[in-house]
């Protein structure tokens, strides 16, 4: 059918994992299926990636041979849930959607104004437990919004209100918080490099601060809403009394409820680009390189897909080598098309009829492999414009 | 983005209709949206395309510049319902589907083995009234399976039993039948062309017979679908018996639920291919002759299309002019690779997330363009692969 050689093509495969769906490595076995039914000599590089979110320590502790380790900790709600965290070589990597994530959140208790990041401070306990001398906390897909104080506690910080007694749990508490006590903190955490994996975009306070830009999706109704972001304002000025940095605008230190900005402004932690942190890690770079055609994907592409996800970050490193990039994905958003901007060159969804989300989901791979296979034959296609339109003869 | 001069690219648009959704007017014109969105400058010939059923009096009328002519007619279920007929030059095009379409009969009562196809007989009569030369009669999306009884004794005729009484309505009553009279006919019928424009895939009886293959859909269950088939041989029989023909598996005896074979045995009606009826009378194969691409589209692409509908009709003729053909729909259901052996080239779904199928409708025009949109950018990158390749540097 085609012009191109099509069994010279070289792909990358770099999709990140569908949420509450599917892992990045499922999600990228199911797109080399669907290539290699189209093409069946075509070179598949597959570099499944993680974004530090829901997931990304199981995916981390496979792709790096190491460990998982489970660890019974304090849940969002405040119940304990069965969390883990990944170590391998010197490192532990925390994923702190495993302890505070938003799907550990009962619809009915999905108020970020109440839940608690103790788990993650608990996590990453653990992992001093395990020897570690280098620990990543990787945010996103959490459920809370407290800014890091439950973590910090669970530590062994405190944060007094005025009369020097110790807040209660949850983001609203914190309008009350009046001092950071770092006194108590674990001593084992000035021997260990600690890095916080952030999107970028993400920022504590302001129009655009963590409160306002997740508050609604974690359950907090408008007037929750202001209310978190005063008190995202207040611990802001809280954290930079005590570590004499301003941190209300520093670029990823609103991640995860404010996470960031607390580890950063009580733990010394370092706040690192997530893709910096995990993309090295991978062999992205040298496999855009040799592409001829690059395909990535995520559950759904819209709006926010250009402010900090993984198909764009793809799709930007692409375009330094100047490859063709294609993202796939269950649901095409709102917005998707600003993703054009930012070198994704097309988009495809993988639905073939009307479907409940549910069915969606069971029917997953087999959709992803043959929306693969269908997109292939486009691009095939595509690829004999050029002689049909020198075929045509005058009208 | 793309090597092929996007600006010169020519396009045929050829689509059916979405059923129950939209015409394949509203549908070309989506394309046509999509293809300028992504394409300003390219030419796009549309050739909105009807198969004869439902909503082809409609579009038909439009087309010719001809009248739509209201009946009120005896519904499949007996009840009166709103028709029509469409009305240009000396022709009259009835769509058998406008008084006995299946979208007439309400879910609970759909039965074939009492639905009667009376109302095309009604509408024929009219046809005769408004002083038509030539009638041609459209078959698809019927609600019944009566052989064309109840059309015949609308227009004077009698199915007689054993004792020389009248059967009922109704394709089961056929059980009963022993003969047909024919003396009572209107006598107008003799002075007219009469075409009945069918799929020729569909036979009268035999393992893929009209009871078989479509009386479940038509909300037969196993028993009534034996009971129908063994109906329709007996019709066949007395058909042959009157006019001499054998019916049994003539090419497009079985359209409608074999109304054309009652109206070929009984009306001495000429069965001939829908599309070379409707195909004819548009600039379809100019059109291909002149097209870069060609898309094509129907509400289902499936094991189906292949045999005899609108997507497949258009790519066989495109090919012969070795012309590129994407399909385009609402849902891809199992077979729809099928359609890869018939000239469609590549296939695109429309929908961009789990959807209800009402909300799937209403967005459809919507779907359409964006769909098609998508579909071009895919294309253009495809044009470019073949200069990514020859960049490839050594892996």
């Amino acid at each position: 059918m085609s012009t191109v050689e099509e069994s010279m093509l070289r792909f990358a495969v770099a999709p990140s994992g569908f949420k509450e769906c599917l892992d990045a490595e499922e999600v990228a076995e199911a797109i080399a299926t669907g290539i290699r039914r189209v093409i069946p000599g075509a070179v598949v590089d597959g570099v499944p990636l993680i974004d530090g979110g829901e997931g990304s320590a199981r995916l981390l502790a496979s792709a790096t041979g190491g460990r998982l380790i489970p660890v019974t900790a304090t849940g969002p709600t405040g119940r304990p849930v069965e969390a883990h965290f990944a170590r391998f070589e010197d490192t532990a990597f925390v994923e702190m959607a495993a302890a505070a994530g938003l799907s550990l959140v009962p619809a009915e208790h999905r108020d970020p104004g109440r839940t608690t990041s103790r788990g993650v401070g608990e996590l990453v306990s653990a992992a001093l437990d395990s020897g570690a001398r280098r620990i990543i906390i990787g945010c996103g897909d959490s459920g809370i919004c407290d800014g890091g104080a439950g973590a910090l506690r669970a530590l062994g910080a405190e944060i007094l209100d005025a009369a020097g007694e110790p807040i209660g749990e949850g983001g609203a508490e914190l309008l009350g918080a009046h001092r950071v006590d770092a006194t108590g903190l674990d001593p084992r955490l000035s021997d260990v490099e600690l890095t916080v994996a952030v999107n970028p975009r993400n920022v504590l306070c302001g129009p655009d601060g963590v409160a306002r830009r997740y508050g609604p999706q974690k359950g907090a109704g408008p007037e929750r809403v202001e209310q978190l972001a005063a008190a995202m304002s207040r611990w802001a000025r809280l954290l930079g009394e005590h570590c004499g940095a301003e941190l209300a605008e520093v670029p990823g230190g609103g991640a995860s409820g404010g996470l960031a900005a607390g580890l950063a402004g009580v733990l010394g932690a370092r706040l690192e680009s997530r893709f910096d942190t995990f993309l090295a890690s991978t062999d992205l770079e040298q496999r855009l390189r040799t592409a001829d055609l690059v395909i990535t994907a995520e559950g759904a592409i819209d709006a926010s897909t250009a402010l900090g996800k993984i198909p764009t970050e793809v799709a930007r490193r692409a375009k330094r080598h100047g490859k063709p990039v294609i993202a796939l994905c269950g649901t095409i958003g709102p917005g998707a098309d600003t993703s054009y901007e930012h070198g994704i060159d097309a988009i495809t969804g993988i639905l073939t009829g009307p479907t409940a989300l549910p069915e969606a989901i069971d029917r997953a791979p087999a959709l992803i492999a043959d929306a693969t296979a269908r997109t292939l034959r486009m691009l095939l296609l595509g690829s004999t414009l050029r002689a049909a339109r020198d075929q045509r003869p005058a009208a």
